[in-house]
């Protein structure tokens, strides 16, 4: 895609300005909620992956996460020896070995994902219901723009 | 604050989602971005506080990256050596030392910021001019109550 000559500088620099400042706002926060928890930031990332998209190998893993196949492996590793996920084989392809997801690694990732929740909330109490369906609307095509790119 | 019963559970986990997973696409492009750049994240962050802000002491800055001061301290010599900032002692208490950005560091800052600028605005073609004035009065506003908390 190109750029589109009707989007206001200022208006993108405001967003970029804004998006950055809100991420590392959200990185921070998220790296305090896990302070009560056993598992290190990868292994939030590679949690949430399972938990939102079910069984996947280490190489669609790997992709998710912007990772070396061997890095993800080693992190895989240690998640494993932590009783956090399983390999799996494929019973159809028993090449395959797909990473599965076990109940001491969903009560974590669910309950990490409720604190940050709970802690947006508490961010959007002035907001009003209209907009913050409109932001939801907005953020999400956003997701969505920077996922097909 | 105090959670607003009124903030709909599911716009509030829709909002959580999209912010989670737009941050990590964001930390992701602005990787590839420096990969042309011999600074590194944290001195990216680093660079980014002291051109949005002007001078700062070790303190101030290792309070805004969320660093201890050693670790700053480190950053801080590294970057000068570098020739991206220069320690100034403030002319009116001499105890007293603040990080000055370089023209080569503002440089550098300047070509980043532009190229992650020119990254959402692709990303944001798609939008309305009207939808696009609503997400940044959303999204300055979210990360003034984030800021304030």
């Amino acid at each position: 895609m190109t750029n589109n000559a009707s989007v206001n500088e200022q208006t993108v620099a405001d967003l970029e300005k804004a998006l950055r400042h809100i991420s590392a706002i959200i990185k921070q926060k998220g790296r305090e909620i896990l302070n009560d928890y056993t598992i290190t930031p990868p292994q939030f990332i590679a949690l949430q992956w399972l938990w939102e998209n079910g069984d996947l190998t280490i190489g669609e893993l790997s992709n998710k996460m912007y990772l070396a196949c061997s890095t993800t492996t080693d992190l895989v590793d240690r998640m494993e020896k932590n009783q956090l996920i399983l390999r799996v084989k494929d019973p159809k392809d028993r090449r395959v070995v797909r990473i599965h997801l076990l109940q001491e690694g969903e009560r974590i990732i669910e309950e990490v994902i409720a604190k940050r929740q709970h802690y947006l909330k508490d961010m959007l109490v002035t907001f009003e219901e209209k907009e913050l369906s409109i932001l939801e609307k907005s953020l999400i095509k956003l997701q969505h723009e920077m996922r097909e790119e």
